[in-house]
């Protein structure tokens, strides 16, 4: 079950002037589920997103960098679950390119302005004729206070959606962001992780955008890892409609500040929520390195040690076997590291320096935090003053479960 | 079950004239097993050995260096199960010392003639005393045909020992050589991985030796991976006793490449003994890349896929989920990888061709050799002449139930 993880509540989630979405049941993988989403944009919008660096990146992934790229505004994105598109040649470019069509002549743009995203299984060849079948539904379900489903019609192993609103005031103007995403499992993300969508009424300027959602999806979904797997669907958009008025011209401003520092909020929001429902968690990990030469080797170690089945088996187990974390950050390939100046901290617990067990350590202590479902892994290195954090979820049984029958 | 692997036949073990072995009970972790080794060669002998490259490495990793720099000659090993020594800090080198003092004023040497091995949990205090209490019953029990006795000694999660013998003819001269070796978890070498040692009656020069021991690790022990977890405490000792009279002094010789490549045999069965006896595992995949660059990056997409949960979950269900072979090829980092060059084969099926599936593959070819105990990976680039192979097993619920009880 997700970790300290409440599903989104529909009538907290804030509808975002100029943004409508539209769900149906297409019946693409399973019968009887929400498996296909529309969202359409008002005009003016901007879009701006980030991508998976999988060489074996999806059609949709290649269709919608093209779609951006064309310059002719984005009008509609749509979004299947159940199938990823990936891993299928010309006949899946062939087949994004179909569903951009489709949904183009049903709302009267062109097809460069609709942006396709995939989920789901790799390597089987996506069900474009049930996705067309299901868009007429989609385009009448379109309505504003609609992100409820919508972030149910994405999910694929998730257990709960995922799904966060926030209003800051700029000035006397209210702006107000809504965001949602999917993913449990095949997280690991490189630049951005499986499928994010987020929106404000702010106006923001086409490349000021994509800096924040850069920013945004640096400071969230590139800090989380499940299984160490970068999937080859990874989007995370960010729409801007301008509807409240509120206009972000520059970078530099206080108010790109602002919605910033919201953005950034919803989105790290998000990504605990893909952490705290990563298949089979039963504990939410917080690993940050500090006392780093630059951000990067901090962020390096910190992977190290969350993707390590060692430490995610211990952490399952609430065995305080804390050596093997000193191991992963051993192995994580930073070549002059000096472990004699490390200190290891479970949340406020001094487990190890000099290069060994802390003189003060007690078992009983580590045994303590490690049952509890959020860990605090703190590890200071002593040679700079940078800093990262990564989230992470233990190792269970039922990952290799969910994971064993996943086409079934 | 170790998969496809016997347990060595200690009458099948060639005894390697120059080499003593000793073992005893001392009660290190658990009572009632074999947990402390001597390995005792004679003065003119010759030892070259490879370590972990985890900067976290164990206190006897350390002192084993620093010996066999001091150039005085090896007399003994020591070898202890059930605790690794790392992560232990200035007390761990101390105890690391002192067991090879003890040792020596047994076998009347030089402290510095004796190089220290651990293996077991990290970061608990060695129980030296419990080692030092136990040596004299090692050195008792020393004889030249405890070669089965010896890999029993050394296991940890091991389920079986993993012990092999070879005899070539150089000329008229026999040479035998024979290996022991442990690991089942925390295993992805970096330079050399868990512990192992190959003794031969060859005389073969200090330089020789060393080159000829990188040469093996490289083909063997550094290309398999159980959880992608690099040890502290890896190590592979290559012992030459020069008692056959066959001498080998430079590597160009016909006679180094004979004896290297009957030493690379033997390294190379003892490392897949490893993964067949990989914590949890079901299934042994060998997973060869060729038409690449050059062998790196061969490497570096064979581990990419033989380290993914997603593929070693697929692998433990015999569910052909192959997509997540494709993504873990498109994000192990190759920046300019055309994925429409690539071919994957399940053994002899194609299953994959021009980034997508291939028209010929058919569900039941694939479902037919996911049920097979050994599956080959063949991953064909399209970009070049270099080629490598990595082995490794899949992910089951036991791997998790080893690991989350471990210390216990």
């Amino acid at each position: 079950m997700p970790v300290n993880l409440n599903p989104p509540v529909a009538s907290e989630l804030l509808p975002i002037n100029g943004v409508l979405l539209g769900t149906t049941e297409a019946n693409i993988k399973k019968p009887n589920r929400k498996d296909l989403l529309i969202i359409q944009v008002d005009p003016q919008s901007t879009l701006a997103g980030v991508f998976t660096q999988n060489r074996f990146c999806a059609a949709p992934v290649v269709v919608a960098k093209d779609h951006l790229a064309a310059g002719k505004g984005i009008r509609a994105l749509v979004v299947n679950t159940g199938n990823a598109n990936a891993g299928t040649g010309e006949q899946g470019m062939a087949n994004a390119r179909a569903s951009c069509a489709a949904v183009a002549k049903l709302l009267g743009c062109a097809p460069e302005q609709v942006l396709p995203f995939s989920t789901g299984v790799i390597m089987e060849p996506l069900p474009v004729d049930r996705i067309i079948a299901g868009l007429p539904a989609c385009v009448a379900n379109l309505k504003a206070d609609n992100w409820f489903d919508a972030s149910q019609a994405i999910m694929t192993t998730d257990i709960v959606g995922k799904a966060v609103s926030r209003q800051i005031k700029l000035g006397s103007t209210v702006v107000t962001i809504t965001g949602i995403a999917k993913g449990s499992g095949m997280i690991h993300p490189n630049m951005a992780t499986m499928l994010g969508y987020i929106a404000t009424d702010a106006s923001i300027a086409q490349p000021v955008l994509q800096k924040m959602v850069s920013q945004a999806s640096d400071a969230s979904f590139n800090c989380i890892t499940v299984d160490g797997d970068t999937s080859t669907n990874d989007a995370l958009m960010l729409i801007a409609t301008g509807k409240s008025g509120a206009a972000i011209t520059d970078t530099t401003s206080d108010a790109y500040k602002q919605v910033q520092a919201a953005v950034t909020e919803v989105a790290t929001l998000l990504a605990q929520a893909i952490v705290r429902d990563g298949e089979g968690a039963t504990k939410f990990m917080t690993i940050k390195v500090e006392g780093g030469n630059n951000a990067a080797e901090c962020k390096q170690i910190a992977y190290a040690v969350g993707r390590s089945p060692l430490v995610k088996t211990a952490f399952f187990a609430s065995d305080p076997n804390l050596g093997r974390i000193l191991a992963a950050i051993g192995y994580a390939g930073i070549a002059d590291l000096d472990v004699a100046r490390i200190k290891l901290y479970l949340d406020d617990v001094l487990v190890a320096e000099q290069g060994g067990r802390a003189a003060s350590y007690r078992e009983e202590d580590g045994q303590r935090i490690m049952q509890q479902s959020d860990i605090g892994i703190r590890v200071v290195l002593g040679r700079g003053n940078a800093a990262a954090t990564v989230w992470t979820c233990d190792f269970s049984y039922d990952y290799v479960k969910i994971n064993a029958s996943y086409r079934s």
